[in-house]
């Protein structure tokens, strides 16, 4: 398999970015993003995605020109529009802002409307984990997931991360996605002919099923049944209500090149510890948590297995299909 | 069964609470929370606590003396010390702080440490749905399932709740707990001589178990497996970090009457949509998004069945079992 520094991909990215429209910001800050998934062994999220985002730059679900813009604030509260641009640009303003209104009101709020897919969850808190803040992230996806009781797909999978940064180790970094597994379980089930268990997906007429392609043709199920469904709602909301953004059943799927544009809704917390019990008391606390958590040395701390794989990336590189590696060069102009 | 309406219940209850030591505004506080719960058919979260709540009273395990006093605060960040009492006084003074930081800087986040039981999670947005303000509730718990992986207890059951008011309608109010399961399955099963499912409970070894009574003697399971743990883990910290409260493994039950002071944590946020895009733009998000789920009459909105019943409650006073109505008269000294 063809293997790229981390440098290469990136600038492999840009270029094909670049080449379908996405102006000099956008094509950066969207190939910082998907590198950074290739590098913690996310590829789903990585460059396998520049095809998709150049086929909504090129047919207008997404606009290669915007930038983002404040489109109202209040202290800790800011909304960026994202101007049905790729998600990014507006990601990482959204993220600058609630780190800065954080230090100085102790806690922000910064939603992003009007936007597109935005990738890992987890990626867009690194900075708010850096300045030693505590940070959640939200956002919506095209419809995937009934409401509890329902038949229909309401919701999307709407991922949620959570940042808690560590005085003398990496951060924690919480990232999931709100459905009981990903879609890719019952693609790989259909691929090899075995059932899926219940509570993964729903068929067609909504009724539970075990065959994975009915599911694949029908909705997800959120984790832990109706409970799950009532995140979705939540996560939904906070990212559409309070943004202006369109509900997962108002946007096309991302997986084909026809539709709308998404108008989805991304949302960020940022809170300060030093606002609140102070540094030293936080410390303390995760400390003490973490402690108990590895005793047993069957737990994993989330983000760990991410980290241990981006460092090895960082420096032998990542490596990458060789038809993924062919599309990209074509997709650059060679 | 005996029936006392509302208002009879609230004064039996503050009557029982300042016997066993509440000051006045820790009686009144509390008797509210409980009297609310068993109006809305939540009774595991009513007056039938009032007889362990009187016994930390007694023992010292809750301080009926304590005032919430502010422990810190910047502009939208708050933390508010319970001061070893029950958790109502504090809970209302952060709830408070939260709406009106809210409104002042768009968001705020109002946390309480050295805190108790605080109840019915969703019970503390009310006021923050009357205001117009979306709200979000954290809380730990004495330690209860084990993290990813994990064999032993570690975090609570880790309540979250979340209030979206509606201009024409009462708020959707979600209310769950991390657990697959409550507790309270797992007795009924035991009773009953019933198999529980894999996935609700490990036993004391932290083995996977069917048998409900080696579930109750082992630890509860997050809901939807490793990604409910996590969110239990995000919860955990929200509450303990940022307040300096007591991790869940810190804790005694509160099931039992001896045991140390809880130090339990609560975390709540308040948002003003009218900081973001706006109060008329909330309004139809949350109205089309309601429209499209109860399209299929199978979809209940989440806190309708609560509002029924409050309703029913109001008006036609509650039933409460005989064995609880004679110890609440005799708690409160007849």
């Amino acid at each position: 398999m063809p293997k790229l520094t981390l440098d290469e991909l990136h600038a492999l990215a840009v270029r094909a970015l670049a080449r379908a429209g996405a102006n000099d910001d956008m094509a950066a800050a969207t190939a910082r993003a998907l590198v950074y998934a290739d590098g913690r062994g996310l590829a789903s999220h990585g460059v396998s995605r520049i095809a998709q985002y150049a086929a909504h730059l090129s047919n207008g679900r997404a606009d290669g020109s915007a930038r983002p813009v404040f489109a109202a604030e209040r202290g800790g509260a800011v909304l960026i529009d994202a101007g049905f641009g790729l998600a990014f640009p507006a990601c990482a303003l959204a993220v600058a802002e609630a780190i800065r209104r954080a230090h100085d009101f102790g806690v922000a709020f910064a939603g992003v409307t009007n936007s597109h897919h935005f990738g890992v969850a987890g990626y867009h808190l690194e900075p708010i984990g850096d300045a030693g803040l505590v940070g959640l992230a939200f956002g919506n996806s095209p419809a995937a997931m009934p409401p509890a009781g329902g038949k229909r797909p309401i919701f999307g999978t709407n991922p949620i991360a959570a940042i808690f940064p560590r005085q003398r180790a990496a951060p924690l970094l919480v990232d999931l996605s709100l459905s009981a597994v990903a879609r890719g379980k019952l693609m790989v089930a259909a691929r090899e002919g075995k059932p899926i268990p219940l509570g993964w997906a729903l068929d067609r007429d909504g009724s539970p099923t075990t065959d994975p392609q009915a599911g694949l043709e029908g909705s997800m199920l959120a984790l832990g049944g109706a409970k799950g469904a009532m995140l979705a709602l939540v996560v939904e909301l906070l990212v559409t209500a309070l943004t202006g953004a369109a509900l997962g059943f108002e946007a096309t799927s991302f997986f084909v090149d026809d539709g709308n544009r998404p108008r989805l809704g991304q949302a960020f917390l940022a809170i300060d510890p030093a606002a609140l019990a102070g540094r030293a008391v936080y410390d303390e606390r995760i400390e003490t948590l973490i402690e108990a958590m590895t005793a047993d040395p069957a737990v994993r701390l989330p983000g760990y297995r991410r980290d241990a794989l981006a460092g090895a990336a960082a420096k032998d590189g990542v490596e990458i299909p060789p038809a993924l590696h062919r599309q990209l060069i074509e997709l650059a102009g060679g």
